[in-house]
């Protein structure tokens, strides 16, 4: 049995309707299984324009229950395509409580179960802490067809803390659905050294966890954000293995070798050597006196 | 009264004589501080040959006590150049108990406290887990007369959780003086992804936790060991503002404008969004079911 897992992300630009984008989603998973994809991870809240450039209560109805029609779609495209599917959605669980929520359909199209994004970002034109109550059902990994998978969303890849914590619960491959872009008088000074910034923090997680690291990017101008696309993979050694354009839609795809995780954690051993007994200050603000 | 903090980082090749390493140690100590350094991190235990290569009861003895000879002499030439120092010296704490130990001496020539290793590596031609009892100090920062420092050690940089903690505990720069080098047989098929992981982790933490990050280490060939050099200095955005070159000896030096601390963590506000209520898993070997 091979250890080899096709994964392909989806990277593309959103349109005002969720019913094309939706489309869109769904024809291009099935074209990603067409080409041997058996992962296929779909991009941060891929089923509409990105809904936080602004406070507007009136974006809470594009937000869906899970199971949900979206989510179903998601479903019957894994089970029908026999995909892993990876999906990301605004997700309404009660009048006035919403979520950033990944679902995980395994190849028969069964939900493996979901994953409510943690860390909640909150700045200007990135307005999610409005929206978003952050999730409460910690860091965890799902059993798939094709490998054992986690997913964190966005913000989360910042944190080396989500991606050490779905690690130990067992993930192999640590998705980052993602909608990251650059506001337009910050991007001469700072927008190459912010996508570097990125792409490295994600890289660090691979090589300090010995698994492999996968983010689908949103691309394309929305209001004031152009959203810088770049979509990659990279394996246990922090190496990308494939990476997109920053603009333009795109499906990336890249075999990854699950036994090179095993290969890397025994040459570099960082989970033996954890100091467990000396991490407890991790769940506090700060530690120094003044603080 | 200017943030901006001059560092230099020593990359040397060692020498079979002790004496002859501590000397030039001392002559690139005044030298930085010459040019202007403040700040002034030597490479790991950059005393002696790098002692772990084999499993010797005869290395203990180029260990010494804190104080002892060596950190005296670095006192004194803290004291006598007014700079900071930071040295990393194989540290006899008592008859069969050693530590790998870093000392930060203020520009007053005072000690301003010490570090001991928290995570020990243990790999063919590096056999720490030997010679050194893990530390028992944890993760800490040293207040001195040009900002506030914290110290960790060569392996310790693989570990999100170091750098995190000893952030947390004030520091604004953080040293890593280090001994990593490439084997031969290993070179040519792995040697430029293993750089570049190591200079991935580093980058990240300094993101991470919006602090600067300077780590200088060994050059040179010793017994089967090549020691990869590329010393550098990176600041708050992970972007490398000084590097050296793999081989050969040289001071690096930077200056560090410590209000761009606050600039990034104001503008990537990871501190403000830590979910510090479901990090207790961190304490933990492992989370899946299964392990």
């Amino acid at each position: 049995m091979t250890r080899t897992t096709s994964v392909a992300l989806v990277q593309m630009q959103c349109t005002q309707s969720k019913e094309e984008n939706v489309s869109a989603a769904l024809d291009r998973i099935a074209e990603a299984a067409a080409q041997g994809a058996q992962i296929v991870c779909l991009q941060e809240l891929f089923a509409t324009p990105y809904p936080c450039q602004r406070e507007d209560h009136s974006r809470f109805a594009e937000a869906e229950p899970i199971p949900g029609p979206t989510s179903e779609a998601l479903g019957r495209a894994a089970r029908e395509h026999q995909v892993v599917v990876v999906g990301s959605l605004f997700e309404r669980r009660a009048a006035g409580l919403y979520h950033n929520t990944a679902v995980v359909f395994d190849a028969d199209g069964s939900l493996c179960g979901r994953y409510r994004k943690m860390h909640i970002p909150d700045d200007p034109l990135f307005y999610e802490k409005f929206y978003f109550t952050p999730g409460d059902l910690g860091f965890r990994s799902f059993a798939t067809r094709f490998g054992q998978i986690g997913v964190c969303v966005c913000w989360d890849q910042w944190f080396p803390e989500a991606a050490r914590l779905t690690a130990l619960a067992g993930a192999e491959i640590l998705f980052y659905p993602t909608a990251i872009g650059w506001l337009a008088e910050e991007k001469a000074t700072y927008g190459a050294s912010q996508h570097a910034a990125w792409e490295t923090m994600m890289r660090s997680h691979a090589i300090a966890n010995g698994i492999f690291v996968a983010a689908p990017n949103r691309t394309g101008h929305e209001g004031e954000l152009e959203f810088w696309g770049a979509s990659f993979i990279c394996d246990p050694y922090g190496t990308v293995t494939a990476r997109a354009e920053h603009a333009g839609d795109q499906i990336l795809q890249a075999d990854c070798d699950l036994d090179l995780i095993d290969t890397a954690r025994t040459h570099w051993p960082f989970l033996r050597d954890r100091r467990i007994d000396a991490y407890g200050g991790l769940s506090q603000r700060m530690l120094d006196e003044q603080h």
